[in-house]
């Protein structure tokens, strides 16, 4: 292969939005329970204490790049890790998510958490490392949790689906909600800054629940916390890629925040996306995950389709528009990068 | 008041889109835990005991009426109350919502699904006449749940967040999931002209989840079914609106679908959803819930600005975007509807 043909170069420069041999595939949870092979390394393993050790989370990172032959492979990790090392008791309980033990619904409690400490993070980055390493050219993509999305779990106290106490604050003490989200987008930057330090090609930033919002609340609320997190990176030589679900009416200003990439859910074409973003920012979707339950006919044409509408994108990563569901066949998902590759040859 | 200024005829010429001396404003979930009237009357009574009592469904309808002076009324019931009617084992669970004790997830279990015959609703038939003549002239809401929205609880056997099972079986075995859905049309059209039949002055289909498919697969898989309930009160006389969460990509073809009216949630401008829907269809919405946590001043301002994006649509009714929040505060709905009326007057 010519380095032109690696896949940190394919799967990068789509991320620039410049031209490449073909379309670089990978998927959200690709690491993930969808894998016997995960289920076996994860058995009697607590979500977060897996985290937390680099030669776990280097063969889980690494299982789903061996077994499809993905593009770029994504860290294993949690977007809670950093509010662990910053007082926040939270663990991550199976069939639930993340459960915060003292949920934070006022100002003392924000004036309660820490600053994050680079150095408390030393698993993360011994992990990256080790990853790197053994990834032998196949980009990693590092990742964070927006603002918006982990104080979401610090004020519900774990997954809401209306967002009624964290909405209740942004709407009664917007000043409390700026403090917050000021503080988690350091949280962030600093856990992204990390893993750019110690390798990784890329990242992505996980605003996986503002789609509950309004444009214009988008805007005065989220954007500003995720624009420093984004920005924040901008001379750290990575592209930056943003997503979360749901959030058709809300990609023009998730690239507006400093994206280089825009994640896109199954909901929306991607043709419909590239309008919304604008030329110069890349696209990243859209598969619905469940379409993969489908026979392979169907499958194939579903990929067929997303290949086809993101014709007219800057630059175009393949993805799900979700993570991978856990029912999902493996074999599946290996067969259609086989097909994403083939299909998208130029 | 003369009869062209009752509630009725301004509601419904709303739903219409005739002309109107000031828009109409009601609330979903305005009969609910935002009460403490409700919360009294309620007291130790499961939720489906309470539906299936009319003296108590009459009092729960007219207790926002009283208080706040909306200019609807709905019924107080419950989308899967007629699913308890075809052979399912349903209850709600409070703090869960509903749970389903045999999931349906093959074609034998869609096969043991009865017909609701309309003397099993005569309690529901019951509770409307009894509500209807208690309201003197406040038009009356009839609701049901869209096949998509029944489903989803059926397969899941739950809400859900994904609906992974669901659609698995739409994906895997779409001739049972077309069987099933043409099942829950039936029992929602039943469950309907039982409400029309007895008095109701409109209805409102509830296609809650709708939003979690893409407008492809909400065409193919979803759309003919709800249509065929709304298509099958065409003669009904009574206006249909048509409801759904997150479905700002979904609003043309559920305008299509039959409606007279679209609900709107919060994340979509009503000025855009005008234009989605085209002209000949009236829209409903659409202020984000969690705006009334707000100091009154920013509630006024996005009330007003809500009546100001409706500006160009065919016909508006004043709602929020999804239901009343139990924690809302009920004064500042009084003070809403009043801020409605007296802003939007003509």
């Amino acid at each position: 292969m010519s380095a032109s043909n690696t896949p940190e170069a394919v799967f990068v420069r789509a991320c620039r939005g410049q031209a490449v041999p073909y379309t670089p595939v990978w998927f959200m949870r690709q690491a993930g329970r969808s894998l016997p092979e995960y289920r076996k390394a994860r058995e009697g393993i607590a979500m977060l204490d897996a985290c937390r050790r680099p030669d776990l989370v280097c063969e889980l990172t690494l299982q789903p790049v061996r077994r499809h032959v993905v593009d770029a492979a994504i860290l294993f990790s949690d977007i809670v890790l950093p509010l662990a090392e910053i007082g926040v008791k939270v663990e991550i309980v199976a069939g639930v998510g993340p459960v915060v033990a003292e949920p934070i619904r006022d100002e003392a409690a924000v004036a309660k958490l820490r600053p994050l400490l680079p150095e408390r993070l030393d698993y993360v980055a011994e992990a990256v490392r080790l990853t790197v390493a053994e990834l032998s050219g196949t980009p990693l993509i590092g990742f964070a949790g927006a603002p918006f999305t982990l104080a979401s779990y610090l004020v519900e106290g774990g997954p809401s689906r209306q967002y009624e106490r964290t909405k209740a604050m942004m709407y009664r003490w917007p000043d409390v909600w700026h403090a917050l989200c000021s503080q988690l987008a350091e949280t962030a930057l600093e856990f992204l800054r990390v893993q750019v330090a110690a390798g990784v090609s890329a990242v992505q930033l996980f605003d996986s629940w503002a789609g509950a919002l309004s444009e214009a609340d988008y805007r005065r609320f989220v954007m500003p916390h995720s624009a420093h997190v984004l920005r924040g990176l901008s001379d750290a030589g990575v592209p930056r890629i943003h997503f979360g679900l749901g959030t058709g009416h809300l990609l023009a200003p998730m690239a507006q925040a400093g994206a280089d990439v825009v994640g896109v859910d199954w909901r929306t074409p991607l043709s419909s996306a590239a309008q919304a973003v604008g030329s110069g920012v890349a696209l990243q979707g859209n598969l619905e995950p469940a379409a993969l339950f489908a026979p392979w006919p169907v499958v194939e044409a579903e990929v067929r389709r997303v290949l086809e509408e993101a014709g007219t994108a800057t630059g175009h990563v393949f993805n799900l528009g979700h993570g991978v569901l856990p029912e999902t066949d493996p074999d599946v998902l290996t067969r259609v990068v086989a097909l994403v590759h083939e299909a998208s040859a130029r």
